[in-house]
């Protein structure tokens, strides 16, 4: 097993069929991997903290996923392991009337965390070629008609692609994954949210509704990363059924990801690295009056 | 005369020595045109309350000029015509370290008006292809290498292109104005800086080196307008030596733009448009009432 099986960087052709949702003979190595998450986490914190020291370079990671596919738990559980200071979740609702009012990637730019720190977004700007996709909801949007072209979705995968490359020349990586839950996976979840009381506040009935538009969404998200999987900006479509290897996955993807990116703490610049010795001096003198008193 | 002669998006190269700074033999028609300016921006106040009511297309128009060229003063003196509930005007100065800190497109997303909404840039993101170039400021900017390459100013010009495209593309123009003031006009208006009880605020003794490199942003106002010149995103080169005529120019080449767009005020919804009798009689009703008493 490696992550380049689960990634989409335009090399291979994603049909979702073939993918696995779920962790297969990889469970017989649970205990193992369980394990190597924990310190997947603890090493990227430590390339994190170089990250946020050289402030040169800045990480997006971008999740986006069915409803009950886990989001919200796969942050808890592997972000938690990063030094919040250096760490920027944003979670992407419906967009308001002053978001609709802008470009869709206003809100997303609004988002973008400085060079130095790593994003995460819950949801992003990929829902404006998903959700929108399969409603329609571009049709609502009030735009001129020079953009109601019939290649709309077409042109906002450009779109997409042209501002992770532009990001990628000014200092940013983005990361994409899709957390692929199967249908079996959701209708247990669902049932969890409807019965148990600390489920109960993320239960939306209104859910039962996309999930009747299962093909319809297999198919925009297809295209979606199909379109948009760049070796820059990479898609990784990543097994959701079994959250412990969801988040061993992710903790590969975001450990090599910081590898890649290699970052280093900076050298101590020249003209404070001069006033070292007098300042070494001045807090020895300080000590030693202390101790004579 | 007509603004075409002004206009750069790619058709003809734009070489500065060859470009009028001042009104020329239009000094003849002054009160002609400055009659024409006030009803040009009156009709364009007519056409911003169309924008505004439908809420479909933005405007930016971006400004960028050496000191002293009068950017301030177009703007108070052409703008404050329109409504300014539907004008944004942003000033960009020099970029703080939050800015830097983010790509350089960030701070000019933010100031993005909606769309209905006409924005004002006082300098823009071609500052980071103007000042930037001529200064090399890049590489104080601890960009990560693979950012600096040879050709990095080349892909910038790219970069804008590609937004602008990308705003067109979703309910956005971008109209570019560079004021052309000569070398003996900023030496006079910076004479008055220093001598006018009036003008002091505006002095800033820093100017006289930017000036010092007039040739070298030349060269970077020249490649910025021949790159990013485009049919949908033009650049205007507007004489600035004379500012009653910059602004009928200016004032021509916003009512142009306002046309093009072609804003209408929407139709009334059906369903609203259903309750109108019951409202008109209860409207009704109610002043008879009060005529009886």
């Amino acid at each position: 097993m490696s992550i380049k099986d689960f990634r989409f960087d335009g090399e291979k052709k994603l049909n979702l069929k073939n993918e696995p949702t779920g962790a297969g003979d990889m469970k017989l190595r649970k205990k193992e991997l369980v394990a190597k998450t924990a310190q997947n986490i603890a090493e990227a914190a430590q390339l994190q903290e170089m990250l946020y020291a050289e402030r040169r370079e800045g990480l997006v990671i971008a999740i986006q996923a069915r409803d009950a596919a886990g989001k919200d738990s796969l942050i808890k559980h592997v972000f938690c392991g990063l030094n919040p200071a250096a760490l920027k979740i944003t979670s992407f609702k419906t967009p308001t009337k002053t978001e609709l009012a802008h470009d869709y990637l206003w809100r997303i730019n609004a988002a973008l965390p400085e060079r130095g720190v790593i994003g995460v977004f819950n949801r992003s700007h990929y829902e404006d070629v998903i959700a929108v996709r399969v409603h329609h909801y571009e049709k609502t949007y009030n735009f001129p008609d020079r953009c109601m072209t019939e290649d709309f979705f077409l042109r906002r995968y450009m779109q997409l692609t042209g501002w992770e490359d532009y990001l990628y020349e000014n200092g940013y990586r983005v990361v994409k994954l899709f957390l692929n839950v199967s249908k079996e996976t959701q209708s247990k979840r669902f049932i969890d949210r409807m019965v148990r009381d600390d489920k109960h506040w993320k239960l939306s009935t209104n859910d039962m509704k996309e999930r009747a538009l299962w093909e319809e969404y297999d198919k925009a998200f297809e295209d979606a990363i199909n379109f948009t999987g760049t070796p820059q900006s990479p898609w990784y479509v990543v097994p959701a059924d079994n959250k412990w290897y969801t988040r061993y996955i992710v903790s590969e993807i975001l450990l090599q990801t910081l590898k890649d990116m290699d970052p280093h703490f900076p050298e101590l610049d020249s003209a404070e690295a001069a006033k070292i010795p007098a300042i070494m001096e001045q807090l020895e003198q300080e000590r030693a009056a202390k101790e004579m008193k």
